[in-house]
């Protein structure tokens, strides 16, 4: 490596005319070689248009490469999704492709997954201050009041966004209003900003009493990061994929009987209860993340999509009724990096370009993250799992 | 698109001489297009060799060209990291790198920021299960008599790892030993499984009184998800980055004096409570998960590394205090997906490839985190939020 | 004392006649003191009829007496609580009321509290449980449409309970209603249970699709213990009790001005957030438990009630706003306890034994909270807290 | 009712000479009855000696008369606590006593219950601000060499508390030192207060760099509330209670086989992990709360001891094995409330008096809790919970 330059650093080049070309890529790609002295030689080697990035990144200068391989083929019975598919995950986790695979097998066999998305979602919470909490109590009834205005304010922004509802959370003198809204098939958090600001400016002009402090968002969203609010309810999709897995089809694919694994779940009931965990499963977040990359999804919403809730029976004849449940998937089959590229091309092998496929990709997701879950689970009981991270993985 | 094929949808072609090729990753493109009926023209596009990607992936067939824009230059003055950082942000959300540059600018004018790593931790939780809650104490005591022993069994697994202590949590007649390691400039997650492992099974041989089940984990890691337990005691690297604000800077570049943003800090700490949030700050998440792609970490760690602590003061002479506390932010600069090609000249350019560079990772993710939560945290006061996606973003 | 008999101990002595007599009191207090070898010459000195102890306690052999003090007078500027009161404190806590008083005497000379009850709902979550999840999805749509047979089914038990809405949470296959219902003076559990059971049974009667398991509870309520769902959504009356203080009185008489305690303030929270505590106040079940044994409340209820939220402000002139939000205090004036002989008094003392009194009562609680948190707050920065458990306590 | 007086009420009669006598008592009954128009009837019938009252009540008025009934006999096989119990509860709910009898009587016929006190420590957890993390992270460094001495100092305050270690806690600039005491028969609060302040003032005298700011608490201890910091890591005693309950046993006398308890305890898991519930039991506040008033504790702790987890499987034969424990039990058989009359009386017939019983009275609550908590899981599971409170509550 080459010395870095001495003095301070300047800034990074930009174009006030176009920033968004070839040009500009390699220019910056330049710059950063040459002010920290590192080779890029992979950096550049991309075929996505810059031209089409405007709106998704600023200072473009090249692509990370991460690897995408498939799993599958899984079995899906949704509402939404229907049939088989082939997922894309876009991971560098060794075993992690391989080990949902597994799960995909075990479940294609045992007749398929159902999945169901059974809420939905958007929001945005603005919070606002008056002289007492008396006051801000007078200020929530007058909202219910007033909600169809509101509404109308709110939706007036947006062709696709529909509120549904507003939610009132009180402490102090301060309420939070939580909008929420429905979004089509964008994810939506820039959606629901400008359409709840607009609701917000419609309040503050006609709301007939005083209004101490009002801000747009001040952490009861909650955006980028979990709240047990969330999970309680919805933010995103809430989906619910479940199966019922024959005992002796678990003991032939995963070595592991209905009973070892759903003693396994009681030990991590606990775990979870006493470790103070938002998932009480075993691993949604890779099956989440590596869709998302893979998917253009908004990837750090991985924070509020990796919670959840597994629940298992032991039923009567013995078979295995296995489901999980994602309070808060946060996706979209539009807008946000979905038009990407690599990332509609992923989207376009599960079938979800079209109009009205947001659920469809979410069911997916689902069911990905239940194969996931009884692969790994089934490994962990059927003490296969440090050796499998051996054989596959960079433990070597 | 073409219709895809009926009936049932055959296994992926997998080469079981060498799967790590040109040609595989080709023949699965090929196979993928054909049974879904999508045209892959991006996903083979890619200069990361093959043959590069064996214990990162199974399954390869292409690649993510996720989009990376450079942030800065940040100041920062670590520990470890000293100095000026481009730092490269792999994201498809508009607006997110000029609003992490926006910080990186106020606090390089502000004297830069200072992190340091105050804990490192990376564990596996094993739990025993016992005949009644008696047994379980009186093997808790024996482990700690043993420590030295359980630790030349765990040690002995990995040339890097080191077992640093065993925490031990009880329920009922259960007890989890919380192995907690020290990994160099690995992540860690498999090398402390595989030495926990073979502690548990000088444990196993050696305790001389019975015991009903063990499991190597049981959900109080905990991995992969958020829990409360890795908030208090670390998991991965715990990093606090600060800076003092000078009033009128603030002011000058984010239109936003001290107290605004500090009263807001009162409004939002009051929503992470009422909605039970993981993290009282704005958005670490955006600032981690663009650098995790980037920089070739374990992204789905996202569910971990998300949460955090926001600590805000007005200093006497009207300054502005401001850190953020990473509790549980697992990063490499060794193993998992750093060799890989984009994502090891990302490193590079944060001159981070060389041995023991984690800790200057980590700070530098910690210093960004830092930067975005100040500009975003002044966009929503000055009210500056919605237009700049409205400028920056999708939200056209 | 004397010899414990030996062999196996016999049955408590019972009247299948007529129980709650001074004679079978005392043939039970003969009876353990001959048992256990205790002589119990307190325990059967009371002056409460045992005929009014039917509904309230089995096996009655005497009573706890529990040391009462009264602090004050305390000026309240309530919606209900109007003017100044008394507060009877039951407690063996030295300094308690003191403290308490302390408090009571500042917020007076402030001017008084201002009280609001903003929320008022009691619940039972009845859980039921389908095939699967869209069964589920479905039931809970059915069931929004049935709302108002639903209610006549469940409001046909009680003349005062009125059902007010039912919130639905969903997990997997699993749907909980959470029956919301307003109880008069009564806290109201019984009477809910009661209510709720009869809509679940007009539920079951008439749901013309299969429900694979019903059960009335299954801990989302969540009854004697608290949650995160009751700080969000209140069980029993949502209180604030807030002042805004001088800043010169809080000097005169706390010997701590408004910068110290809001310091204080912002290390508590911090300290809260990172504990997982469901209070980031000081001590608001000191005031709560004190007032609830006095009073004839259900004192377990200490469990949901000794949740909050503590919020502050520097106002622009330098005073100090100060708010206490009670989310979950669980109150009667009516029904358990409260018509007791000593616990009537003590309500009566407060003026709330009239019908419609239990807001007012309510009130009371959350200003009496308020003043504690004000005075140990105070205590702790001004360093006068240690020395007056020296003084007053049992220290020494 | 009588009228109120008008004009600003009086302060409460106070002797400056001695306040504990039956004439001060006397004279503030009548000052109270007069100033209010109650009528005090019952407040003054008590046999406490007044005298006895200093260090545990300020303006000592009386006492609340709450009815004890006796539980039992239940059978515990505990370290500390071995035999039969009659177990005094002073409550006013109706239906408490006879359902934890009834669990009790289950519980004796299976041969009695196991119980093991796991953990035992009471804390104070004063905080250090400093200029930087790394002044705070130099400072928790200095701490760890220097324990002994600060043993030295803490310990010399005290004849019977211990300093055990002292954990830390930090984030951002700030850092928490959770000195952990055992404290004999003691529940220990003000104890620890007091020797953790004699530790830090050696702290403050003699660490070497600038303290920026330090206080003896800010919310991690917890005090007087719930937080998941306590119970990971004990506050007071962590006890376990558990039995194995035969199949037939638990069908003839709770009408309830273990099938259909153990499925309630799943649907119950879930509830409360939805619900973000601090305890996935039944009700252990009942129990607790009704010991805790009847022997003399503070009652207030119901805040943190009502906490808890509760594990149970299912045996191979069929058996129920079921446990509870309670990581947060703050109890106590000498100080505070312990030596007043009737509460005294009441410890007297556990065997509770002696020098070193703290453990025993820990193990019989821990018993009880289970108890109860056996009873209601069965009643609800047996729909017999509506009616049982139909027949002997309130419910009229």
């Amino acid at each position: 490596m080459k010395e870095k330059r001495s003095g301070p650093m300047p800034k990074i080049p930009r174009s006030s005319d176009n920033d968004y070309t070839h040009d500009m890529s390699r220019t910056r790609r330049e710059f950063i070689a040459r002010e920290t002295g590192t080779q890029l030689n992979h950096l550049g080697h991309y075929s996505i248009p810059p031209e089409t990035l405007s709106g998704n990144i600023e200072n473009f200068a090249g692509v990370a490469q991460v690897p995408i391989g498939f799993a599958g083929p899984m079995l899906v019975n949704g509402e939404h999704a229907k049939g088989e598919f082939y997922v894309p995950m876009a991971t560098t986790e060794g075993t992690l492709t391989a080990s949902y695979s597994r799960g995909m097998r075990l479940t294609r066999e045992a007749g398929g997954i159902t999945t169901t998305v059974i809420d939905d979602a958007m929001q945005r919470a603005p919070m606002f201050a008056f002289s007492d909490a008396r006051e801000a109590l007078a200020f929530g009834r007058w909202v219910e009041q007033n909600f169809e205005t509101i509404k109308q304010a709110s939706d007036s922004t947006t062709s696709v966004g529909k509120l549904r509802d507003i939610e009132q959370y009180a402490a102090s003198k301060l309420r939070w209003l939580r909008f929420n809204f429905t979004c089509g098939d964008a994810a939506g958090q820039n959606m629901v900003s400008k359409a709840t600001k607009a609701g917000c400016e419609w309040i503050q002009a006609n709301y007939p009493r005083p209004i101490e402090h009002f801000v747009l968002a001040a952490n009861l969203d909650t955006d980028k990061k979990h709240s047990h609010l969330n999970s309680l309810h919805t933010r995103g999709k809430r989906v619910v994929a479940e199966i019922t897995l024959p005992k002796q089809l678990m003991t032939d694919i995963m070595h592991c009987p209905p009973e070892a694994l759903f003693k396994q779940r009681q030990y991590s009931n606990m775990g979870a209860l006493m470790a103070g965990s938002v998932n009480n499963g075993a691993h949604f977040a890779n099956g989440i993340t590596a869709m998302f990359i893979a998917c253009g999804q908004d990837v750090a919403n991985v924070a509020e999509s990796s919670a959840g809730f597994t629940y298992a029976e032991i039923m009567p004849n013995g078979d295995y009724y296995f489901s999980v449940t994602i309070p808060s998937l946060i996706v979209a089959t539009y807008g946000g990096g979905t038009g990407l590229a690599t990332q509609n091309e992923c989207l376009s092998v599960l079938g979800c370009t079209e109009r009205g496929s947001v659920n469809k990709f979410a069911e997916i997701v689902a069911a990905t993250v239940l194969c996931g879950d009884l692969s790994l689970g089934s490994a962990v009981v059927a003490d296969e799992w440090v050796s499998s991270h051996e054989r596959l993985g960079r433990n070597r």
